[in-house]
């Protein structure tokens, strides 16, 4: 690596000169900023940014907490916060935290060693006075106080019920997902809402987690305890899809025995045949939207909302009468 | 943050005591140790990263480059990565390259801004000698000189092309992925050589990206763009989903007028009906060995295999006859 100390050889200036002409700090004659910025094109110099973090308490690293990464839907909100990070000078910490308590508590500890700036989170655990750094919660809006970026959940799980009602669903079951993620209650209070305004038949069928590799026993589970149903208003699109692969499997046909709607819209979901009808999450934009809202903070730029809730979207496919 | 001054004062010793007891350098008395444990313990102190590092010029921080994110693949391969990562102390910095020659240079500086300790690239781009760190190359072997761990993608090629001879394929279409990425080139020429050991006859599709929303128009392009086939190699799963999905748009029946075989084994392609047989990589495994041999290069532990390559396996499902 290029050192500043080589910089001001090259350019013949005191380190001195090179440092105040980086820092736009104290007089810097005309002729020696041209031989500085000369110098910093020719040799590739960048400021050691741990150095500058060491001296500012501060870093351009920002956490990223995910629950599950292997569940689709986290990729492509991964993808909105690192383009939006990567546009912006930012670098993005990934850590999986699976819902689990000391992966979690491990990740606190490291943000604070290395001066992380600002940390997303997308999982359930730590309240955000847990880190000393601006916090934003995505999708997953745990206390009242915190900046957060969300789905409307509440109409999402109007949408759905609203769907199942219009194909003519009759018994319908409502997955309930994990109680401690404010989403799921959201979804579930939309959809019972609208079911019970029409004083439709229902059963709630509890999951206690939205991890990918629980979606088959989930769905034999389902089947096996509840009573006959003919409509699923599934927890997400993974879920989705292990109740329709259980569903043929048991010699029923989608959609004219039972019908399914999922919730995210993946990209497997457009992409299979018959299409999964579905409620889409904006998963990209929530990820943007919060860097976005992360750097504004981080930077002390004003910010207009809080609590920024982004409308979610039925999309009409094949799974529905 | 706790300081280490706060530390000293708390255990009743000086900051140099401090110091040397957890660097484990110098003489420390056993009731000053005990004191400064204790004193550790109960404020919850931990030592600067950031200063660590500048002083070592170096962080357990590891870079990981992917070409593309919302390809389910490549969260499977961040698991490993981080999983192993995150058991021995490390943070995992994420890039999504995009195949952007440009986003790659951008993390080049990054990383070394920051005094990242290694890097894992799953990216096409650059070469290992533009970091000086250590590197390991995951699934996209890309000159002889590397570290890497990687599917042997000549071995799945070849159990795809069998695996349609066994079911009796007759015009064969093998997708070839792009030609800058060594995985891909190995995979056709492991079909090929099968096919032409048979004597089959079949066509070459070339694809130029594995980006995942390209799929559909690419399944389009390969029905209008190529003669009548009756089984289909197609370059990993998500685009064998697409392929499924315009086959039975276009009114032909899966397996019994087209047979597609996939590669990867995504969660999609196990939960779908009828499920897609394809080639398993070990995504998981290729992240955790990887990140497993990037951290026995950084913290000089002898390594046994300079290059890994593990076994991709055939799951027979219901896309072929």
């Amino acid at each position: 690596m290029v050192t500043i100390k080589e910089v001001a050889e090259y350019a013949g200036v005191s380190v001195a000169t090179v440092s105040r002409t980086l820092n736009n700090s104290g007089y810097v004659g005309k002729q020696s900023r041209i031989k500085v910025e000369e110098a910093v094109k020719t040799l590739g110099y960048y400021p050691n940014e741990i150095a500058r973090s060491l001296y500012q308490k501060t870093s351009k690293m920002i956490g990223l907490l995910l629950p599950d990464i292997s569940n689709p839907y986290f990729p492509l909100l991964a993808k909105g916060v690192e383009d939006y990070a990567q546009r912006n000078g930012y670098m993005v910490i990934l850590g999986n935290v699976e819902d689990d308590e000391e992966k979690e508590e491990m990740y606190v500890k490291f943000f604070s060693q290395y001066n992380i700036s600002g940390v997303l989170s997308a999982a359930s655990g730590k309240k955000s006075q847990t880190y000393q750094v601006p916090f934003v919660l995505l999708d997953r809006a745990l206390e009242e106080e915190n900046y957060s970026i969300a789905t409307d959940d509440q109409l999402g799980g109007e949408l759905a019920a609203k769907a199942i009602i219009d194909a003519k669903g009759k018994q319908v079951v409502v997955m309930a997902g994990p109680g401690n993620v404010a989403g799921a209650n959201d979804r579930l209070s939309g959809a019972l809402s609208v079911l019970n305004d029409e004083g439709l038949s229902y059963q709630v069928f509890e999951t206690h987690t939205y991890q990918v590799d629980k979606a088959e026993e989930t769905a034999v589970e389902l089947f096996e305890s509840t009573r006959p149903f003919d409509s699923v208003i599934a927890s997400n699109d993974v879920y989705a899809l292990a109740v329709m692969k259980e569903t043929i499997k048991r010699g029923h046909r989608i959609p004219e025995d039972i019908q399914i709607i999922g919730y995210d819209d993946m990209l497997f979901s457009r992409l299979m045949y018959p299409g999964l009808t579905t409620i889409a999450q904006p998963a990209y934009e929530v990820g943007y939207q919060g860097a976005k809202m992360l750097v504004d903070l981080i930077e002390k730029n004003s910010i207009e909302q809080k609590k920024v809730k982004l409308k979610p979207k039925l999309m009409m496919r094949d799974s529905l009468r």
